[in-house]
């Protein structure tokens, strides 16, 4: 789980879907999260990645198992309103399970269902968390530090204080809207790969 | 596919869910069909019925191809916005697949890309389907000689109408708001029973 993990915003564009065969080079993991789109709409875009050359273990599936099973990816990430990890783990072994976290108990008993990682954030304050106040640096240690799976962290992460987070013991980071919106994503994920090239790195 | 199948209303209220288990015995299948609801919500409805003594044999799953897999349910009933037949099949294959279609050309398209089985409708004037118009028995009887899986008929389907849905070559019968928006849901399900017994049945 170490690295970058490239997170869907939910409203995947046909522009922004031509690009992801370009900007998967530099990125670890693609994150497929389209809530509001349809089971066939969503295996359409993961057809169209596979075919482009995006190796399928470089994508999870948000929420919809079966589509993470069919296409071999290499996970599933659960949030709260998706089926329990020990049920999906049981059976589909043969996939990575995420599951998204916002609490040190949360992360204790995604580990103990058999998640193979967990998200956690947001860390700092983000555009899509507008108005929640985040966890924070010393939180993200805290967990880090009391689970053994890895963890990677999301909410607010920048180029510049992304070093932090792999200090507090993180493995990965998720990047959503700065790489979204900004004029040049591939530049902006430059920019995080050269703090995972430089600095100490992910644990895992 | 013999028989009465049952549909969920896409509202599924708690007092719904409590008369399924008793109402069960007087049907074939029951299809848990609740778009709106989250993967976790649809499993918690499917291991309440399971824990009542339903059988998951009896159990079909609305486009959740995983909530089918993970319960061992019958099967699962794929939309035009769900996964495609062919791909389910290759994954899933212990499951029967049911698709649902609106034509001859998708009732043999879904034959040939291996579903088990196809709902098609809808037959009557339904209140779930107000302002379309209906397909009618002679467009049924069509469908039920082009293609050699089970068909399901659905829409507008009453104790009255149900024995020419039957002689037109239908398997089984899928009622909605005809049971559940019923005084009696149960003696209506006896209602549509009869049929089945007294008449001359359906082809599988």
């Amino acid at each position: 789980m170490k690295g970058i993990h490239l997170i869907t915003n939910g409203k995947l564009t046909e522009k922004e879907l031509q690009d992801l065969p370009f900007l998967q080079h530099d990125v670890d993991y693609i994150h497929i999260r389209e809530k509001s789109k349809t089971a066939q709409e969503i295996q359409t875009i993961v057809s169209f990645l596979l075919e482009k050359g995006v190796p399928k273990q470089k994508l999870i599936i948000n929420d919809r198992v079966d589509i993470a099973a069919i296409n071999n990816c290499h996970g599933v990430q659960l949030a709260y309103h998706s089926l329990p990890v020990d049920v999906v783990k049981g059976t589909f072994p043969e996939l990575s399970i995420g599951k998204s976290v916002h609490s040190l108990e949360e992360a204790v008993h995604a580990e103990k269902a058999g998640a193979n990682f967990i998200i956690y954030g947001h860390i700092f304050h983000s555009l899509s968390k507008k108005g929640l106040s985040p966890q924070g640096i010393s939180r993200l240690q805290e967990i880090t530090q009391s689970v053994s799976i890895p963890v990677v962290a999301i909410g607010g992460i920048t180029p510049e204080n992304a070093q932090a987070v792999l200090k507090a013991g993180a493995s990965g980071i998720a990047v959503m809207s700065g790489v979204w919106n900004a004029a040049d994503p591939l530049e902006i994920l430059k920019q995080y790969q050269s703090v995972f090239n430089n600095g100490e790195g992910g644990r895992h």
